[in-house]
């Protein structure tokens, strides 16, 4: 579980797009909300999101704090803070991921992140 | 599944804290991210947070639309978008609702709203 989150971030800061792809379940029913975004459904969306970011110039990297992990069965979701820092700016991203156990391995099934407004 | 989602919105916009409390689990391992904000975790800080949005003067009307349903074993994930209305203005909040079944009913353990950014 913590290996799955740990890949998860590594692929997104390594603007890697296989790692990426290792990392999620395959499938229709997966789903995935940017921060500010409305929700993308279904592998081929979601991968088209991380292959538009990962295309660009901007990358990212994160301090993950706050870290929670509840498992249930063979379902399991992890509350984390993604502090993320860019070139020029820093911000907070508080995201709710989920995974389901196959095989031996967790994939992702659903990521929510969402920007934390401080002040 | 759906009776559960429509459950916890029709509390929401009640204001009903018996109902909002009858929709979750109630253990250490529920959380709640309201947008905007950081998360919440475990049953007594959740419960605090809609009393303390209940007792506030805001009203809030939900068109729910959007909405996907993945049921997985006993543990189901619902993602919808909120419409929402309310005195003086609209937002769209897209949202991941994470239930367990215990016995016969579904019970939310996480909330997870974000804001969604249009433009």
């Amino acid at each position: 579980m913590l290996a799955a989150t740990r890949a998860f971030y590594a692929a997104f800061e390594a603007a890697d797009l296989d790692a990426m792809s290792e990392a999620w379940e395959h499938s229709d029913r997966v789903s995935c909300v940017h921060p500010g975004w409305t929700v993308l459904r279904g592998w081929a969306s979601v991968a088209s999101s991380w292959a538009a970011m990962f295309n660009g110039p901007q990358r990212l990297q994160f301090i993950l704090t706050n870290e929670s992990v509840v498992v249930h069965g063979d379902t399991a979701w992890v509350t984390i803070d993604e502090n993320i820092l860019d070139a020029d700016s820093s911000a907070t991203v508080t995201a709710i991921n989920v995974f389901t156990l196959v095989g031996a391995d967790w994939k992702m099934v659903a990521h929510h992140g969402s920007p934390v407004m401080t002040g």
